[in-house]
């Protein structure tokens, strides 16, 4: 294994540090916490939102804390959900008087642990709701879920609930949109390569040279099938065949898509894979509003992407389009 | 080789493709060219900016094209330098009526095409002039140079340059202080993996498992040692060291930092790596003012980093903090 780490027991610690010392125009280090926080919180009486899990899918979740969408993000050890000790001091950070809205992936050690936490923070006086994440199509029932895994399409609940929360809305019309956004984003990726959890010191699984994973986890779970390598205008028609069928996508309708590379695959790939989807959808004759292209919701140093899309009306266009000012994430902002 | 792509020899132009269709708000193409350009030009008589070279460094360098950097960035082949009459679509794109900088990265290739397009330009009645940057420490002269090789420190070059042109300096203004960035900047890099050329289909180099290439460039080519793997502290210690002792850096001097992954290492590494680099210049008694941490000019997917300071003074400071606003950084812009 070579990373550039230090200590395998330190790497989370010391990436957070590392983040903070890159951004303190944005974060804050809760004092003996994996929490990140606003530097310049939000006003009272606006909803929080908290959203966490285990690391290893930088910039998720830290990078997305800052106007427009996150309030605190809370880091688990790699791969591994936070305890909710932990969760109850993002809450607390979060929290503006208006109540705190957790954006959970749904794997069943993040669940558990994020519903303790809500309880605990309840009985200290903080009124919390919960939206879980289950994007991906690839698998029903997988490693770590029952029911579908949570993954890129996270994003997209972050940046649409953070933007209605930033505008004043309440918890309910929070953990509503969230829901709405829940219930039609889908996502499914691929991986080239292996990733190393640096705790295990060697690669989770292993792929021939000519070979891909279809519909792996952002954990390096196992997808649908191990297959002979693809061209981009084949991996794009092979996930958005199966998101479309999904979804019941039809001639007319706009979507967000989201390009997002798990670790390894550079940019120059990621485009390709990006002109590949919105040409299949031009096709389609669906109507692309946006896309973003980068790396969204990583899986350490796995080579590989996922496509999510999301169908649009007015009112989520509106909210996905609307200012963001964070690490990972800043558009829609002034100059002049 | 295991790639995002479809032809090898289409890698370029489909990659262009999708970042115009990623980025629409930001770039165009120049049509029947490899130029992207800003959707929206700045006013007329302001100086222009044109960079460009080899592609593979996504998103170099047309993620730097927008509001406070680049007018025009212009494709090659994966490490190759684009030809002389891309360079000058480039020159004309970019051209308001006051000059056009073209800041060059110094390789021999490079500079014998922008050369020639800039002689091309200016008997089209263009007045340009040119800067090279050569931050790399790392070695004099080496496989594509003559003298120090350019790398990340021209990322510093476009913001500084590039706001400065953006608020109506003069081009011999915006080339002064071109220079005065090149005159300061110092990098260097690491690779853990070799990348792999598309047209070649092999890594460019081997390394063993424990093994790591100090001073490494950005297309491969060879460094100062190969060497036994280093903790991410000891990276920076050897990294900041030679960086250092070329600048003669001293305690009280104000610096900003690039922290740039050069492929696949993910954020989470880089972040450490950015946390011991503050680390180390803590120690020493410089004021680390700007950190950046990310991907801005990379090797394809080559495993590994590098680092960059930039001493400041007022003035520098100022430019490379005012707002730019491009697909690849965005940064001092408001909202409300």
């Amino acid at each position: 294994m070579k990373k550039i780490i230090n200590q395998v027991e330190a790497v989370v610690d010391e990436a957070l540090t590392g983040l903070v010392r890159t951004f303190p125009q944005y974060l804050i280090r809760i004092p003996q916490s994996r929490v990140l926080a606003r530097a310049y919180p939000k006003p009272e009486g606006r909803v929080g939102l908290v959203s966490g899990g285990g690391s290893g899918h930088e910039p998720a979740h830290g990078g997305y804390v800052g106007y427009g969408m996150l309030d605190a993000a809370v880091a688990g050890e790699v791969f591994t959900s936070p305890t909710p000790d932990q969760i109850v001091e993002g809450i607390k950070a979060a929290d503006r008087g208006a109540g705190v809205l957790l954006v959970v992936k749904n794997y069943t050690g993040d669940i558990m642990n994020f519903d303790i936490a809500r309880e605990l923070a309840e009985s200290a006086g903080i009124t919390c709701a919960q939206v879980v994440v289950n994007d991906d199509v690839a698998v029903e029932d997988s490693l770590f879920t029952t029911g579908r895994r949570g993954i890129a399409g996270t994003i997209f609940v972050h940046k649409i609930a953070g933007a209605l929360a930033e505008q004043g809305a309440s918890l309910k019309e929070v953990q509503a949109v969230a829901e709405e956004v829940i219930a039609h984003v889908r996502s499914m990726g691929f991986a080239l390569t292996s990733c190393t959890v640096p705790a295990a010191g060697q690669p989770t699984f292993a792929l021939a040279d000519d070979e891909l994973e279809m519909g792996i986890g952002i954990h390096g779970e196992p997808g649908i099938a191990r297959q002979p390598m693809l061209s981009a205008r084949q991996l794009a028609d092979a996930l958005l065949k199966r998101i479309a069928a999904d979804l019941g996508l039809h001639a007319g309708q706009h979507v967000a898509a989201l390009i997002n590379g798990l670790g390894a695959s550079p940019l120059l790939e990621l485009s390709i894979l990006a002109g590949e989807v919105a040409h299949w959808l031009d096709q389609a004759g669906v109507v692309l509003d946006v896309m973003w292209t980068g790396e969204f919701m990583t899986s350490l140093e796995m080579a590989g992407a996922s496509v999510t899309l999301l169908p649009l009306d007015d009112r989520r266009r509106a909210l996905l389009l609307a200012a963001c000012d964070t690490p990972a994430l800043r558009q829609g902002l002034r100059h002049d």
